[in-house]
């Protein structure tokens, strides 16, 4: 590659290490950081914005702040001028998993795709300026492939490096099967940054290998390799495993206000920094204050979180919703008041019922034997007053509150 | 399957039984024999025939009596009434080898494949009824897949079951690279198989692993599996490599007469009744007695060797060619004499030459270093004495006859 940086200006030099420093704010890892700073010096001296994609599975629409990580990360590259590529992987969800093996890689319909990318753009709205951003489909140049090209194709990589793919290692380890059309998915990926001429190629760690795909087959193909820019993955409410959907230790960026904050203070302290730093859109000066702050004891810990969490509901609501979300939180969580704005349930079940069968019929926990279980963690509270028999029979009156943890309620309007 | 067998009349139960002796003679392997038996039976119930698969490579049209022994089980199969389907590897030979690597599988136009095949055609028709031969080109249909077609063909397989080809493993255990597109080869073969619905592949044994590609394709698509039939790999003249054009051991079906009869006649003696098995058309009952007359001393190697010698220049020219170059191979080899017929060389090099510009002129080796160590070993004659020394100046008269080792001569006509 030519060297960009040395016919820079200092000014021009300057703007480089402001938006590599920048860029690197959080990432995981950056293969090459020497190849990032080329092409942004490129793209100063030519005066051409960067090409920077993300892949996205057209099959799993719901956005939270795990997804965000690489979409604020996004945001700073638009904010800077540069192109996004928002890059729909609709082939794969329309050929699903041809052994059927698979329940989760099911087949979509073309409905169904499209549905769900009108779903990402309405969500990433809330971080970046959609009008910005160029959509692709990648089955527009993948459906239309044929057999000799695949060839073509498969004759670009090796099946050894294919191997090298951690979880592919790791079955032929264990002896589980890989059917052959799996090392497709990654061929597909990298063939994908060849059509787009992407610069850079976002993700998460876990892509590490796919989004190298990307560089490799550009390369084959005789084209300018894309700069892998690998995010952490965002721990959970739980502080251990990522967040995901699956493991319901997520935020959702399209919840109630009040549940985003309720939900933000329950994030561990020891993961309050990282959230500032990937989930937000604070600087990293900014960043390094409030660390500073809360070092030297000047900041406590309760009004970062609180800090934290107002940002990131007024991030996807506005400020007004934080605002409100904080007080309600307030007097909820803090005061151990019952919120004004309870949801009302209707009743006519009769003068008496037990505690599992208004939790039931207020629809707060899936089944019994949740609620069974809940009552003898003393989870639950009747008008305040936490129940201690499962089957004590309660006389049903107007008005009366059931509440589950911290933060699910419900009132009980008996039908006249 | 359905038993087929147990609902065939006595007389039928006695056809299987003499097909299924025909079939195995000379086999090396059929998988699995039991499902052979059920299939001939099926055939004779139904009153259908068996199809017979043959693969070709359309790249190597020349035939040697190598190629001819899956032809003779072929011809057995269509003798029989079974119906015999050639299928040309078009596609294969017109996508080369994408990684630019291989020399050996380069590209093939449209044209090239179909003279290929034209010269398969004629060579066969040596053996077979090519007016009952059904052929197939699998381009038809492999062209046609699309990416997704193939991604479904792929689901089908996998990668461990892949790489337990020899080949495979033992490059995978050396760290010598696979490419992606190698793995398609033998899937190829396996689906042309789903796609001609055939009964039975023929191939050598080294064509083990993709034939058994067949059996597992037609099960993975719902259909009947073929039999694999392997046939032994048949050693050339050396009696040790197999028979192949580049080892130069191979006797060609398009070689004149005499230039077959005196191969043949340089078959070892250990391999003779192995070449009666695979390469004629005697009975397993005539070879048994062969044989038997062998053993006993009742038959002379040499009688039994010009039998089968002239036995098979009779299969490609006639018999009359035959007797003529058995007789041309005593007068020449037998009796060391000047056979009548040598081709005629015209020369206007002067009066005075060396013998090794003779052997040149005349083309009878294909380099001076060759000629001169075909001198040294005692090799070449002039007028049928030894020429001793390479330089010997020669005086070159109308009529002087060149023999190189046994078989070859010219006779030097000298311009008037």
């Amino acid at each position: 590659m030519e060297n960009f940086i040395e016919k820079l200006t200092r000014e021009q030099k300057e703007e480089v290490k402001r938006q590599m420093k920048l860029y690197t704010q959080g990432v995981q890892e950056i293969i090459p950081a020497e190849e990032l700073e080329q092409k942004l010096a490129k793209s100063i001296i030519n005066n051409e914005p960067l090409k920077i994609k993300l892949g996205l599975d057209p099959s799993a629409p719901d956005v939270h702040l795990g997804h965000t990580v690489v979409l604020n990360k996004m945001r700073q590259f638009q904010e800077n001028g540069h192109k996004i590529q928002l890059l729909i992987g609709d082939f794969t969800g329309k050929i699903g998993d041809p052994t059927g093996k698979s329940v989760a890689r099911k087949q979509l319909t073309d409905e169904e795709v499209k549905r769900n990318a009108k779903t990402y753009f309405e969500q990433f709205g809330k971080v970046m300026d959609m009008s910005k951003v160029d959509l692709y489909y990648n089955s527009k140049w993948l459906s239309k492939l044929n057999f000799e090209e695949v060839i073509g194709l498969a004759g670009k990589i090796t099946v050894a490096r294919l191997l090298e793919r951690d979880d592919f290692e790791e079955r032929i380890a264990l002896g589980k099967p890989i059917s052959l059309h799996e090392f497709f998915y990654p061929v597909m990926q990298g063939y994908d940054s060849v059509m787009l001429e992407c610069d850079i190629e976002l993700g998460g760690t876990d892509q590490h290998f796919n989004i190298l795909m990307g560089r490799h087959f550009q390369e084959k193909f005789g084209k300018e390799k894309q700069v892998a820019l690998l995010m952490p993955l965002l721990e959970g409410l739980d502080g251990v495993e990522k967040m995901s959907k699956s493991k319901n230790n997520y935020i959702g960026i399209d919840e109630t206000p009040e549940e985003m904050y309720g939900k933000a203070m329950s994030i561990r302290d020891e993961q309050m920094i990282k959230y500032f730093e990937l989930v937000t859109k604070f600087t990293p000066e900014e960043i390094a204050k409030i660390k500073a702050n809360l070092e030297a004891g000047e900041l406590h810990p309760k009004k970062a979180k609180m800090l934290l969490a107002e940002t990131i509901v007024s991030m996807y609501q506005d400020e007004e919703a934080a605002k409100k979300a904080g007080k309600h939180f307030a007097s909820v969580f803090q005061q151990g008041a019952i919120p004004t704005n309870v949801a009302e349930i209707e009743w006519n079940g009769g003068e008496i019922a037990s505690p599992i069968d208004l939790i039931m019929h207020a629809n707060l926990l899936s089944s019994r034997s949740e609620a069974r279980r809940m009552i003898d963690n003393n989870g639950v509270k009747i008008n305040g007053e936490k129940v201690v028999h499962k089957d004590e029979q309660l006389v049903i009156s107007d008005g009366l509150v059931i509440q589950i943890g911290k933060r699910k309620f419900a009132k009980i309007r008996v039908k006249a």
